[in-house]
């Protein structure tokens, strides 16, 4: 049986139209930590009263796309911030705004990844 | 005499109350970068019609808090999303969220930086 | 009233003998931060049977060292590793390893933190 | 004619039945690399005696990890942990050791790494 | 029409023989990106006469290797270092030099990415 | 009795007139560290013919400073080269150039550093 605070994470990503395929490929292999993501991630963290989730997800955006390596885990998170009501010129914008911070080969790989997200959405029919 | 992009970000800063001492420091010893904050990352990128200042700021300290080694910059980032409008409280969000993505060093290394800016501003009566 | 994953993750600090003044300098900002140490990262995660305390310690001490900018967040592991059981020379032979893998630079800067360590305990009469 | 501190390291290297294609790779571009591996970085530091061959493969796949952008060279060292006794399963608490210190994102790529390795081995028989 | 910064930085990338796809893919989806990197990066940084060019694509490349999360950049500049004098073999002594600095695995991997562009260069029948 | 790479590694270092005190804080608490120092970074890879000292100090200026997170370092090899040859203005424009690359808060916090080992040298009354 799954915990109060994993229904609650999944409730949240479910909310922001996640589908990314992390959750299932990580159920193959470390099971535990698709349940840490559901719990921790976004039952404890994510789902916090003192900032919205489309802040949020403008957050970390921002921090994945520094991170720089992380290009399956940026992509589930452009998607869900389009879900939830952040335009597509917006999500670039965020990119931009980087380039000053992190430079301009992290700020690029990051349109790149977008421009991907972009690509696959397109194909899927979404306006967004 | 300053180009029109200087002016502009030089307003943009003053826009944003900052008060960093990075800029006067730079003057003494590499003046140019001052003028390309100013230029370019205040009057080209910061002032780009595509997101707000807030989203900007939230955006920025994200980024610096993730490279982890410019508590200085961040220092600047935070009072200037303070004097923007943004809550102590929602301050420490970001950096709280950032704990999954980036790690509890990092997230708990800017929470401190905050502690250091919110005493500062203490010191001198500001009310947020 | 703390939760049953606190208490599992305040015993485990505990156990190890954990001195570090990060868990207090939280409390005072960012509690909630705190509590997410005790329950998700020792709680949750350090706690898990897969592998023991002191293997736990050498991941999060190269880990941390490899990050390069959380000195505190070292200190407090380095000073946990002692505690249970890891000699001084043998957390010397772990950041000396890093330094063919994360450069000589972040390598050195951990065996800095180390001596910093071994100081402070040698201070307080600490045998090992 | 090889060095003495070379035919070490790569003794060392062959009891721990590595069998990445770095080294073959660097032969045909930048031998000498090929050369400082086995002498340097497996003939003077991996084969000192203050830490045994199972704990430096700890610190290294924790440090490779924590990089983020090596997985060619993540892929090496968990073939080499798993081969000299490590189980996969302790490979994958390291990685899920990470989520805590170096974040998700890293965490969730290395595991993914290692299923890599994983199925690698399953392809070729391998037990463990 | 194009400013004058922009015009100078095209010219300097021309100089160099810049034949990276990153300009093209910029302008499909974030065109002033493009444009950002022929004012700024180009006409206003590269451009400055304190170093010269070589010394310039030095310094980028070591940079970039650095980051260890951007091949495609890493290869325009690679292209650019060799285009204007520097030697496949010097290219090679720069990545070398930092596996003391940014640790092998980040040194080998840049390695990797040159001998790339030298097979891409070798099919186009370039000398150097 | 030192090895013949040892000696010419340390031959190396007093050659380009290093004065940085790593060299003796490790000899107090990990001697071998000092050790590799001279025979493997600067014996075998620094004194490499490929690339002069003066490029070579370009190019570790450059991967230090991205680190981000050791400016003792940095200072140590920012005062060899100045000591070698490149002139302060020069070393300021290594750093600038790399804010392109790199991010702004990086290329700063090196500028901030140069500036220490600019004032260090005044005291001491050296001309470049």
């Amino acid at each position: 049986m799954k915990s109060e605070r994993y229904e609650k994470g999944a409730g949240r990503l479910k909310d922001m139209g996640c589908c990314s395929p992390i959750g299932e490929m990580l159920k193959e292999i470390a099971p535990d930590m698709e349940k840490y993501i559901c719990e921790f991630a976004f039952g404890d963290i994510h789902s916090r009263p003192g900032l919205g989730k489309k802040e949020r997800e403008l957050v970390i955006m921002a921090t994945i796309a520094t991170l720089g390596h992380a290009p399956l885990e940026l992509k589930s998170h452009i998607n869900m911030a389009l879900n939830i009501g952040w335009t597509r010129a917006e999500v670039l914008e965020v990119f931009m705004q980087q380039a000053v911070y992190a430079g301009f080969p992290t700020s690029i790989n990051a349109i790149f990844v977008a421009k991907e997200v972009f690509a696959e959405r397109d194909g899927k029919g979404e306006e967004n």
